[in-house]
């Protein structure tokens, strides 16, 4: 019996869409790009591109179903800069969050009963990438070795307003490493542009100008440890729409 | 005697070239695109690009000399946005501002003597252009009513670092409306995006927020009369490297 060749990034699809996968996907299908995924009605999306285009470092736009063909889930726009074949919006993710005016006000396998012919899909790229980066420089973050999800924080750093989006805040992730290795450490993530790239604050008082009063409370994700020596360094992980 | 059709942002060019135009460029070859010059040694070169890739709002980068051809300064990079024949950035402007070790030492109608085969300069897109529509829209800027330049601040906003850009900070320029207006006015800006397009902040809150304490008080231009009900709305202008 011969084995098909799969794509392994196609594969992690088709366990999200038959909910077997349930779980985060970091780690999986390594060599191909993660992205993180918004949905929003037609009426906030030319809102939403400017506020990429504005904001290339908190909102990396790796593409969108297309404009010219609100409503399809299964299309990407030209100007996206990831292709994916076979894919469906509403339910090739491990889980939704679904917001209404603003709150979560729920969770889901598949959003295909929420997509209407109004919605556009919005993927945004995500750091999950230059984490393998750092590991080949032998600068592996210090929540692989714990195994939990990267801390994260609210700043007060603000986005550059765009249309409807006026009041939105950098979120930052935090690595700790020595001093002597912060240089090196943005060399290595430097390049991933559409992946948040370099850091953008490091050492305590660049925590403090971020507005991050304790290292120890992380807003998302799980806390680590500083070993003496060490500062955090902070790369932008997302943002947050007020 | 006819006379030859004759290209006005080139004439500007020629005018600069032989030291006939000495004062600012405003208001000079309406509906071409002004930009603002920084010339760097090539090591720095990929960083600034950098920089301005993940700063578009202040560093929005039109184009630059090119890369494949360091120390050319009669052509442009072709990824650049804009296009324009015959110029030579040594001497098509009309003063430059020479800075050694980030200080100010002297200013020149050109830098034939300064400019080496190590040399990039750098376009960055400037406000000129959006206010004109300002005006075409009824909301001419308050400083064209007194004819000086318009009121610059900089503030505590910081840039996304890039390589040896570590440091920088926006600088804004102010423009007073009624809240009514400040809609209106940021459609009218919001599109031109290689400009520094609409506003980034508005209102007393958010002039203090950007760490500018007194709007009486700019650091740059000439500060305008805010009249009663009116508050100052903050364009980006420009970034500081310190």
């Amino acid at each position: 019996m011969t084995q098909l060749p799969t794509n392994p990034a196609h594969e992690v699809r088709l366990r999200c869409r038959t909910s077997i996968l349930r779980t985060t996907t970091s780690g999986l299908a390594p060599g191909h790009i993660q992205a993180n995924l918004l949905i929003l009605p037609s009426a906030a999306a030319s809102h939403f591109r400017s506020l990429c285009a504005r904001n290339p470092v908190p909102c990396p736009l790796l593409g969108s179903t297309p404009l010219t063909a609100i409503g399809n889930p299964k299309l990407l726009d030209d100007a996206s800069l990831i292709t994916t074949p076979d894919f469906d919006i509403r339910t090739d993710l491990p889980l939704y969050n679904i917001y209404r005016d603003g709150r979560l006000v729920g969770q889901k396998r598949d959003v295909c009963e929420e997509w209407t012919d109004d919605h556009v899909a919005f993927l945004i790229g995500c750091s999950f990438s230059f984490e393998a980066a750092l590991e080949r420089a032998g600068l592996a973050p210090r929540h692989w070795e714990t195994g939990g999800n990267v801390p994260m924080y609210k700043t007060r750093r603000r986005l550059n307003p765009a249309g409807i989006f006026t009041d939105s805040y950098y979120v930052v992730s935090m690595r700790p490493y020595r001093p002597e290795d912060i240089e090196r450490v943005r060399d290595v993530t430097r390049p991933f542009e559409g992946m948040h790239g370099e850091p953008i604050a490091w050492g305590w008082d660049g925590m403090r100008e971020l507005g991050i009063e304790n290292v120890g409370r992380p807003e998302f994700g799980e806390r680590v440890h500083i070993r003496e020596g060490e500062v955090p360094v902070f790369w932008v992980s997302a943002f947050e729409i007020c």
